[in-house]
Order: structure tokens, then C-alpha cells, then sequence
């Protein structure tokens, strides 16, 4: 069985584990004091070009979002999200169990824009009963989205000139943002992320990491006692060396953009081959996720051999179903699967 | 600087890395669902001689004590520690972030007993405003504790029998259980604990693992869903098959157990030394953390070459200071430090 | 300006007034242990015909959600909600801020439907994926609707006939449950509710009290401990006896169907009067709440006298307004509008 | 049986319910946006001498209680109180439920000082490991204390100013704060609350009304958005009328000040009376709850006639007992219950 269910089916790039058997007997302070720590933060904050900014690492995505949001919001205070994402779905209800509602705007492959966020605050002010409706606070994106999009610089901007307009603070959860980066299409380079967010973070688990998520946060309050928040929500890392010394490879030189290349390689090899056979795709996915258009039949025999999601029914007895390539795909297999497509 | 200021200060056993490294490449599924934590959940079923509990794995300790706690309480509902007890003391109110109040007991050595819990219990059902206070409903105890020291099976016993009398969950905190299972005063089992207990756990962040604990359950009702308040906590890791693999190392012969009897024979080394040398202990801890009352000016000397924490101040000039061994100690660290003494 | 804005425009009902002051300077204990919440809670199980029910007292409705729905739920579980229900739409959050997710179905005219929630139950397990997902434990209805319309006999016992084979419980909001009861079209008792629902509540602030509603648990799991919560909410009034008295004189005899009678009465004079003219409804409400479209003109003429709701854009410069009747509508002042039509 | 056990065994004073019937047919807004409530709010701010304040209405204390401190601390922040405080012990893990932990101080006769305060949050950060502990943020007092004591002028001054050079809050549980301002050696005014503290509150539910609490607030941050707080907590009042007509009525002249004077010349009775017949005293309590130290075989006789509480334990066959007086107390029973003595 060849799996392309999803971009973490396989252990960590080769140089992190070499880097763990290499530095195994240092001693170090815990819960990310130690030095790895801090040379990992510094080859990211030269990556965003940004001295400014706070790093922190973090084991997971779910962590993450309510540690974020919970150091955000107060109680009364919502955060929207688009529909599909990952807050809003898949997280068992972990931001409400930090009290919060997740209000739901409607996708368009996955994204939200300025004008659904922009109307959705001023009905809420306009509404003479908005006390008792949870205040909208912060705006919540994924880069690229649950589906594989991307928001363009401009999108990204207009997004941000609503949320300093309507005092709404905004963070972009980036699980994937390696492969966001490494898409022909992308325009937003880690920099911008820097100036138009409140806080994001690079994702490590799906693009090349054992586990981590790098939270890169430029908005002071979101910076002052974050570490204390991170603790509470079970986010601090005893052995905090092992989320240090997985960034510090994936950032000292371009180990991270290097990997999220293969793996954007790997999918417009699938793309052309799709395009080749005249397949259609379900989104318009310039990253490492991408939703061709199978008959059932044709799944059916593929899924033999090779493990992918049925995404959802498209009629006619065809489905969508979703391909993830990644740092760890190889080549030989991507052919394997044209072949037999 | 030689450290011995915990239990966590190198990275992983060797037998682990090798594992990591060996398995890299293979394809597996994610959350928990893989061949490693399939294969680690009966060995440690097998270790406990029961195959009547459910096993999980857990990134870390207060990860694990909230879901623990949250699964089981309802709202109203608190939970019963000794005021020296890690929920009470060092989580930043992770317990109360989930809704609940830890109700502090008087440790003794960092142990409470069967008759505080039972007249606490009993003073709760007394009162007749007792629906104005938090009900006490669960019993967390650490074995080893936060200061060392040891449950007998029989005070663990008359204990489990007050929680039954008075209907209370009971559950132990084993983020050391290895070094207390290789203490010499030791006799508590692991099949113990699954019998006397409704859920434990066993650590692995500081007894040779990266990180990671093995939780082990035993009552139905909090058997019931626990993955899904596992994920809502944050605490599923995607690739799980690292919780897995790590925890299959340590038991599928006797790995966890040999590195926590290194541990011991490290200790009982400082012992002899500071029997010998007529220092005396501040706590009887028969496991990997022990509190020599040292001098001020041999504090401040050992302190150029070893670190370690201080405890508390002990009067005449004296403090107790905190020094641990662990899986990782080196002998010839230990005989350095008797000799610098 | 006479106001047909809400159902809570007005003090009380006169009768609980005098009560109030007969009965003010008996000395009484606190928190609902006196002898007036003791006889409002055995009128009201008489009216249930049904013994086997715990009746409590609270002030108010989102109070009596929150309370309610986290006695209820586990903290990975959620409560099935119309998506025009309260506790989705207008209570800040209030369900959230228990930490549960509140999962919105599509409203009919205000009502969900038993297939519409089997259909969400059986989804959720059969997504293999579930474990991330809330769990779907709980249904929420309002009787009457927020949109003033009502379940059938038939549609509630559809309904629980699914919650009892989807394990799930079912809790109605009678906020204007006195309204409901006194439909024309109703034909659901008190005792129906207390065998169909596991727990419900009677409104009183809207139906004649000051303030209050009566909650009546029939399921054994939500019975025990259930002050605690109450306490915990913020939902124990000190001086219960203003919620005991109410409900007494509500319930002793037949005043709370006799309040809600004449509201009926009333908004059907306006139905009729609607009918008379041509004037469309929005929703087909057979209770206290009644939803005409009106030209904007004559809405903005009519607005010099009365108040009421603009509910929304109905088109062709009409929208649908919202008109209450209560306890305490004068039949003149329907008269005047009316004729003022 | 003539009742001393609390503050709240009667229903309000004659004016109020004289108020209910005279206002009851008017038709009025809702939640708290009504003419009575914007009077009553500024009969406070005349009698506070302090413009700049705001002022909401809540019925009862817990949910006060709740609402402040949500409003006030992020996640990782926790509230200072007595360890005798309210929300220490009397509200059922409620600040728990909010996620917050109340670090408690022990108290001397229901009071904690500016050192204790100070010393504490000055150990927290000190300690190396403070990310691993709550954040002390908010110092929760009560004036008069459970225990019916007072703090002095100078002895808030030094606690604010201890709050002031720490970066914390100052909030003070004024639930029987008119029984403190009666007292014969009260300094502190209304005003020095304003400019003392951040917020705090005048109990209504103790002294004469039938329920609520009138919260003042001179904090700009803790003002912004209260009202969506109030709602989430339960806490806004459908008729919200009926706070705003008792605070009119208790603070449009000055009968709060005068049913507390009454309450207060009650108490003194009994004190001389104790005095008399060399009757030792508990606490040293200037204010309307006395905690005289009786035989057992007294008490028990006493019992019989007059209901008050065992407070606690005095040793020699003595119990200390606490006997409330308040705005209801009758002057014949005062000297009943002397004469039985």
C-alpha cells in the first residue's frame, strides 16, 4: 500500500534524525530554555526578515489554535473562521472548550475575503441586541486553506485593512505553510506574514517534522505571558531541545522550502497527468492537496494499492477524492500512480 | 556544568533513536491508530497483567491530568490532592482552566492518607450548605510524589477503599512510576495500580523516553470517549506511531525498568555518600530525587561545576537542595560530584 | 407609545403582587428550601400529573440553558440546536462558555425535525474521523419556537423516539411555554413533556411572573447533584421565596393557563384583523408571537404609536414585522392598532 | 421561631414592594435599558460623588462574582481573596468554572493585608519557574468580611497601593456593604471605593431589597463590553425594571443608609447585652453579623425560640455562634432573645 491519505504518513527528514542521535547526550535546561530554543527562533525571525517578533514552539496544530485563541479573546469574544476550516471542524470542539464560539462564514475553496468579514462585524454593531450575540474579535485563516488554496498578497491585505478598521485581530494557521510557500502561485513571503498578522505559525509536523508548530507573533499584548498560556494549555514541552532542534535544521540554511518544493514538484506531476487525461479537479489547489475527479470504478481499483480520501460524491458515479503529496513522497511512486490511473 | 537539577536533561535511551531511525520510512496511519502504539498498548498490558484496561499515549504530564480530570468530573465536581501535588503547585492552572477546583490536603512528605480524604469526604457530606462547595469526587495522588517519596500498597489500598466507601474516582500521576517501581521499598505492581486505581499512567518524559505518557484505564465510564477528549485537549498526537514506537522500546522486555534501576543504583550511591559524610536528607525518598541539606558556601561551590536545585531554606546556614538522577546519569558523574562534596 | 415589542414590557401579574406583600415579613430560609418553593413545586408536578419529576426554580432562561446543558453534557459533547434557537442566536455565547459546542441544524419556521437530527447523529459516527468531531449528545427545542410556532404531539415523540436510539438526550426551552399550551393547534401537555422530554422548563417572565422559570427534570442522570450546578451558575437565588411565591400563585389554581389564554385571544383578534385586511404572515404562528408583512410606509406611521420588532426585508418595499401579545395586552390597545391598520 | 441566621430571611422593604405596585402597569424596555435603572444608576453616582463610574445591575453575588473576574483576567491569571473569603468557600468552584484559581491567603479575622499581598505576588515572580503557576492579577477583598469585620481607609490605601505597584486589580465584594458603611468605626465612603478600587459592588439582596447587587466600575478596560460579559454569566434581567426601581428606591433619599443604620443600632444591643453578662465575642465585628461564644447547653436552649448558626468549635463546652441582625430586625425580638439569654 502506497499512501497519499495525507502529508504525515512518514517519520521526519533524515537530517532531524540525525541531528537528535548527534546531540542526544547534551544536557539542557527544559521547556524550551535551552539553546537549540533559541537558535531556532533566530534563523526564523531572519526568515521573516522581522527582529520584532516572538517565537515559540509548540507540539500541535490543535494546541496551537486554542492556545492562540484563548490568549486573545475575552470571554464574551468570538472568532470567524470560513466553514471549512480546521477550527471550525475537525478539533472536537476545542476552542469552545476554552469558552469560545467559532462563528462560522461561508468557503469559497476554502477561503473567507474581506467583504464577508467587513459585513458580518458591521451587522453585528448595527444589530441593537449585539450584547447579546458573541462579540467578533479575531479572524482566523489558513495559509493555504483545508483545500489547498491560497490568499494572495492582496487578498491577505484586504483582509487585514478590514480587521484594523473594525479592531479585529487576525491569525493565519499555517499546518501547511511550506507548501503554501513552495506554490507557483504563492506571492506571500514569511515577511508578509510578519506585517499583515497578529500571530501565525509554520507548521513542522506535516512538512518534513517529527511534530512542532513555529508561532511567529508580532502583536504585543498576544506576546506579553504567552509562555504561562502555552504551560496551562499543556503546550510546554518538557524536553523542549526536541521542538528547538527539528526548527533549527528545518531553518539554519533552506531545509523547510527545500522539502516543500519535492512535494509541489511531486503534485504538478499529478496535476499534468490529471490534465493529460482530461480528469477534472474539484478545487483549484496550487499546494500539495489536490481533488481530482474519479469515477467509482476507477477508485475502487486504485484503492487496491493506493490509499487517498473519498472527499465527497460528485454525481454521475464519480467522486472527489483528495491526493497529498509531501516531503517524503517519491517520485517513483507518483509514476506508479499515473500508471495506473 | 554537569546537571543533575532533573530528570529530564538529556534527550532519549539509544534503543529509542535506533527505533526512530530503523522505522523512519514505513507508512502508517495517524492519531494513535498505528502497528507501534497497537504493539506498545499490549505490552504494557501484558507488564500489568491485565487485559481488562485500556491503554493510550499522551505527549505529556499535564496534557494527560486535564483530559484525565475533565473526562471524569462534572461541573460542580473537584478533585482531592495534597497541597504539594503537581496539579495543586505547577500547571498554571490547568485544572481550574477546565472548569474544576483542586481541594488541597496537608502532605506529609508529599503524601496524604486514607483518614484525610475520608474525614474531608465526610465534613463535605456533613455540611449542610454543601451544595455551595465543589464536591469532592476524584482522589489524585503521585507515586513516586513530587518530593520523592513512596505509597505502600497498603496505604494505597486503604485509600482505594475510602474512595469506594464514599464513592470517588482515583487516579495516580506515575510521570516517575519508574523509579518509584525500582525503589527498594517498593511494593506496588503495575497489575496493582490497575486494580487499585481507575486510571494511571506511566511516564516516559523522564525515564528514558522523548516524551510521551502511557495512560491506563480501568473503569467503563471513563474508558467511554476518551480519545475524543484526548483530541479535544490537544493531546493526539498525528504521528502518533512516535508515542508508539517509543513506548514499545521501553516494554516490550524490560527496558523501562532497567533504566529506572540505573536510576536507583545512582541515587543510592549520593546516599551512602551523604550518610558517610553524616548530611543529613530532608526527605526519606527512597527513588531519583533526593534533598541533601547542604551548607550555603558548598551550595555556592558545587554550583560552579553541577546544577541542581535549591528547595528550601533549612536554617544555621543550611539549605535542602533537590538533586536527581535518571536514566541518563553517568557513574562517574556521581562519583565526581561525592568527591567534590 | 404602547409596546407590542416583547412579552415582558410590564411588571407582574396583580395577584403575585399582593402575594409579595402578604406573605413579606415571614421569616424564611434562603435558597429555595422554604415552604412556598415546596407547594409551587407540588402544584406544578399536579399539573405534570406526574410525581416522579424534580422541580427546581431559577430566574432566568439563559441561566437555566447554561445550568441545564452542562449538567447535561460530557466536555467532547454538544447539544443539536435549530439554528434560530436562543441558545445558538441570542445568549453571547453562553453555551460556549460552558465549553460546548452548539451544532445548528437548518430551521423550519423555527422547528427541527426527527430525521433532520437522525441524519446528523448517524453521520457523525459514521465519519471515521468522529473522534475530532463533537460528539452530538443532546437536542435543544423551544415550545414554542422563537418564530412563535409549535411541535406536535407527533413531531415530539419522533423526535424522542430518536434520541432514544441515538443514546442522545432531549431538553425543551418553554420560555413562552404557557403561550404554547394555550395554541389552538396544541395538543402537548405538561405530562406529555415530562414522559417525551428528560428535562424542560416553564416560563414565567414572560407569562405573568417577574421573573423566573421552573425547571422539571424527569431523567435520573440530570436530577442528582443538580443544585450544585444551579449554585455554580449563579442560578440559586438568595431569597427563593420570590421564585416559590410566584410559581404558586401561578400554578395553585389555573392562573398561568387562564394569563396565557388571553394572550392567545388577543393575538388572534390580531390574526383576524390581519386576515380581514390581505396582510400576509411570514410564519404560521399559532401563539403570542405573530409575524405580519407590512409596507414599510405604513410600518414607519404605525411606529409613532406602538413599538414592535422589524424582523426582516420581505421585498417590495414590504418587511415582516414581529407583534407580541401577552398576559398583559389591554383587548383597547389592540383595538386602536387595529384600527390604526 | 424568630430568625437571626441571616441577612435575607425576610422579603424587602415596605417602599420597594410599595414601588412594584406603583409602577407595575408601565410598559418599559428591557434588560436594564429602562428609565429606573438609569435613575437608580444615578442616585449611586451622586451618592459615590463620582461622575466617572459606571453602573450596572446583577441579581445576585456569585453571578457578580463571576462576571467581574471573567471580565477582568486573561486564562493564566487567578484572583488573591481570604482564605475565609466568599469565593474561597461559598460558591460551589463558580471562579473555577470561569477556568480561574482563587490563591488564597490566610486570613486574620476575615481580613488579608497589604504585606501578605505584596510578599505573595513578589515570590511569584521571583520564582524561576513562575510560567508554571497561576498569575496573581486581581485582589478579590470583602467589605465587611464574611467574619463581619471591616477594612480601615488606611488599610485599603495600602493595599491599593501594593495593587498599583504590582500591575493588579482591586475588586470588593460589597454584599452587606451597608452594614460596613453603619458601622460606628467606618471611614471608608462610597466615593474612596471609586478611587480605591477598580470595581466593586453595593449588596441590595442583605440590605432590603428583594434581590440584587448595583456594581460600580472605574476602570476604563473592565467597563468596555460588561454588558456582553453580564448576559453570557446569566446575569442581565429579562425585567430589568425591577433592579433599577429598588436601587431607586435604596439610593434616591437615603433609606439604604437608614435600614443599615437600623441593622447596626440591632447589633449594638446585643453587644452591650453580651457585654453585660461578660458574653465573650468570636470576632471583633463592628457590623451586622456577631459571633457571641455560648454554653452548649444555652444554645441548645435557645434554639427552641430563636434560629442562628453553630459557627464553630470554642472549646470547655462553648460553641462561637453567629447572629445576624439587618434592615428587618424587630427591636421586641432583639430584646426576646436578651432576656432568654
Amino acid at each position: 500500500m502506497i499512501r497519499f491519505d495525507n502529508d504525515y504518513t512518514e517519520g521526519a527528514h533524515p537530517f532531524i534524525l540525525e541531528e537528535l542521535v548527534k546531540t542526544n547526550t547534551v544536557q539542557l535546561p527544559g521547556y524550551g530554555e535551552d539553546e537549540y530554543c533559541r537558535l531556532a527562533a533566530e534563523h526564523i525571525k531572519r526568515h521573516c526578515a522581522n527582529e520584532d517578533v516572538d517565537v515559540h514552539f509548540m507540539v500541535g496544530g490543535t494546541q496551537a489554535n486554542t492556545t492562540i485563541i484563548s490568549a486573545i479573546l475575552r470571554p464574551h469574544q468570538a472568532v470567524l473562521a470560513a466553514d471549512s476550516g480546521h477550527i471550525a471542524v475537525h478539533e472536537t470542539g476545542a476552542i469552545e472548550s476554552t469558552g469560545h464560539k467559532v462563528l462560522e462564514l461561508q468557503n469559497t475553496e476554502g477561503k473567507i475575503n474581506a467583504d464577508q468579514i467587513a459585513s458580518y462585524v458591521q451587522n453585528h454593531w448595527d444589530d441593537p441586541t449585539h450584547e447579546h450575540i458573541p462579540q467578533p474579535k479575531l479572524v482566523y485563516l489558513s495559509q493555504p486553506t483545508e483545500l489547498g488554496t491560497l490568499y494572495t498578497k492582496a487578498e491577505l491585505q484586504a483582509i487585514r485593512d478590514v480587521c484594523l478598521a473594525k479592531n479585529l485581530y487576525l491569525m493565519v494557521d499555517g499546518a501547511r505553510l511550506g507548501y503554501g510557500m513552495a506554490a507557483k502561485t504563492n506571492d506571500v513571503t514569511l515577511h508578509d506574514l510578519t506585517t499583515l498578522t497578529d500571530i501565525f505559525y509554520i507548521g513542522g509536523t506535516k512538512v518534513g517534522a517529527m511534530f512542532g508548530e513555529a508561532i511567529v507573533i508580532s502583536h504585543d499584548y498576544i506576546k506579553e505571558d504567552f509562555r504561562y498560556i502555552m504551560k496551562q494549555r499543556g503546550g510546554m514541552l518538557a524536553k523542549g531541545r526536541f521542538l528547538g532542534l527539528q526548527f533549527k535544521v528545518l531553518f539554519e540554511d533552506n531545509l523547510y522550502f527545500d522539502v516543500s518544493n519535492h512535494a509541489i514538484r511531486m503534485a504538478e506531476l499529478l496535476l499534468a497527468a490529471f490534465k493529460d487525461k482530461g480528469i477534472a479537479l474539484k478545487y483549484d489547489s496550487p499546494t500539495n492537496q489536490i481533488f481530482p475527479i474519479l469515477e467509482d470504478d476507477k477508485i475502487k481499483e486504485l484503492h487496491d494499492h493506493y490509499s487517498f480520501y473519498v472527499w465527497e460524491e460528485a454525481g454521475d458515479g464519480r467522486k472527489a477524492v483528495r491526493i497529498c503529496t509531501s516531503w517524503s513522497t517519491k517520485e517513483e511512486d507518483i509514476n506508479s500512480f499515473i500508471a495506473a490511473l
